[in-house]
This record gives structure tokens, sequence and C-alpha cells, in this order.
């Protein structure tokens, strides 16, 4: 939604923040950055997001100094990944998706658990080891599965896109995911 | 922005959170929800936004449990209140104003800094007092005025809404806003 002009004299920290981040698209591919998502047609095909779309929430990202893109030695694709900007959202990630799993988890719990991956405790809704105490690095949380997400019904094994299939299993949160078999990185 | 209906398959928990509050004000409600903002009014002048648009987005998360809808006794008028899965947002609101602060405070500084009520220390980005080290609960944190505020050239004292004229002292979260000059509670 084209917001009014008026809106831009609000200049409190949250709504220009909200510029920024505040759509729910946008949101969405910055975590899904963090989880180790960084080629155009993986974003595409986990979030089911129209690629017109995805070009433009990754175009504005870059303009915002949120993502950069570079293109790895060696390889000819480009790829996307987090700035030091970028990485500063995690507190507002964790806190949302905290929020998320508090209120509509799947029956049976839910469907991701943040672990410490010093000692795979999980970790508190505000982001402390539930072990050392600890608070935690993002680059040492471990994202792994938890007990909704077998359980989730609409997302079966077999429909899966690449990015749910990698994270079936204990995956670091900014390690790139593998390649879909049989492409070249 | 309609998403389309394919988003509903994203079972995840931000997915979930955004669909409630992945909208740019519908955050800012919130945000002005635990400012002490309780009138219909008072949202609308305060954030400047179509009163059709307004409605809209209070009916949603009246719907989604985020907020209440009362008629104080010996009042009536209707006001809007936070409900215990509406406060349970404030680490996320406080991550993203964190986030804008860092990253687009005016040159002078944040407009509003948050203190902790006891020993008016300021609070750290992840919601500890810098003083007694403690985790301050919302309703021991004051909104005060920062080093931005008088600063901001886009938004001159006489030109002000009540919200914001009552924001130039110290007031604590959660508490109702006093009603304008003039007007009956």
């Amino acid at each position: 939604m084209a917001l009014p002009r008026d809106y831009t004299t609000l200049t409190c920290a949250l709504s220009r923040s909200l510029e920024i981040i505040g759509e729910r698209w946008t949101l969405l591919i910055v975590r899904d950055a963090f989880y180790g998502v960084r080629r155009f047609g993986d974003f595409a095909s986990h979030l089911n997001i129209p690629r017109a779309v995805l070009t433009d929430r990754l175009t504005a990202l870059v303009e915002a100094d949120v993502l950069e893109r570079t293109t790895p030695p060696g390889t000819r694709r480009e790829v996307y990944g987090l700035t030091s900007k970028g990485l500063s959202l995690w507190p507002a990630v964790r806190a949302l998706s905290a929020w998320g799993d508090e209120h509509y988890a799947p029956p049976a719990g839910p469907r991701r658990i943040f672990r410490h991956a010093q000692d795979d405790a999980p970790l508190t809704p505000d982001g402390h080891c539930t072990h050392c105490k600890e608070p935690v690095p993002v680059r040492d949380i471990l994202i792994t599965p938890g007990p909704g997400l077998s359980a989730n019904p609409t997302n079966p094994t077999t429909d899966e896109d690449p990015v749910s299939r990698a994270l079936r299993t204990p995956h670091r949160l900014l390690t790139p995911l593998p390649p879909p078999k049989g492409q070249h990185p």
C-alpha cells in the first residue's frame, strides 16, 4: 500500500524502521536470509512470492543497506547476504517469531526451535541459552525442527521446496544453504 | 496489499505474526497503545492515518485479541487497550524501535529514550536497566524526550497533536494519556 506523504513526517525510530521492513514479505525475506537463503530462486520458492514482488523487495533491501548483492568468486550467480545493518535486525525477527510461537504455534508445538550450537540447549524468547544462560550471538544459533513441523498437514515433505527440505535437519544461522540438487553454485 | 491465498500456507511463527501485525500502520497503532493512547481521535491525529484505515486496523486488532475495546464506567466513549496477548508484543516493538534508533535517529540523537521508572536510568536495546541491570517490565518503563526531539524541524510544537504534546514530558508506558483540553473523558 502506498502511504500518504504525511507518513514521512513520522520521524520516530519505529516509523523509520517500518518504512524499510514494515511489510510482510520484506521481513520474511530478511528472516530467510538469517536462515541462510541466498539465491533468488530459493527465496521465491520458499516464500511462494511472485517474482516481480521479490525483485522489488530485494532491490529495496539492497538500497536500504540491509542486504548486499554479490557474485561469489568462481560462480556466475548473484547471491544476497545480510549486511551488518541487516544482522542487527535479529532481535526484532527473534521477538516476532517468539510472539508467533507463543500465540500461533500448531497444537503439537513450534515448527522450529532455536538452540545454542555449543550445548544444543534451546534459547529463551529473549535470546539467552537456557543451559549456559549467556546471550547467544546469531552465528552460534542452530535452527532445528520442532514438534509442530511434521504435524503440519499443509506442507507434506513430497511437496517441499529446497529450503524447507534443508531445514528439516539442524542448520546454523547465516550458513549458506546448499544449492539444489543438480544445480551448480 | 492483499496477499495471495498461498500466503496462508506459510505456517511458521513469523508468518503468522505478520498476518496480524505485519503492516506499517498496525504496528504503529500497537506502539501508540503502549504509549498510553486509548481514544480513536488520538490515534488518528498522532499517526495522521485516514479514519477509514484506522477503523479497519483497530477492528482487525480487536478480532485478533491484541487490543480490547471497552467503555470505562462513567464515560460514553469507547477506548482501546492492549490485551495480555498485545502486551507480549513489547519485545518486538522495543527491538524494532532500537533498530530504528541505531540507524535512523536524527543527528542530535534519538527522539525518545526509554528509562527505568525506579532509577531513571536508560534501558539497553534489549530492555535491561543500565543502572540496576534488571530486565524492566513494560509498566515500569518511562518514555522520555531524547535529544533528537526538539531538533526535529518537521514537527514544530505549535503544530503538534495532543499525543505528541503529552509525550514532551516523561510518561509511564501503558498509563492512559490525559484527554485533550476541553474534552470530557
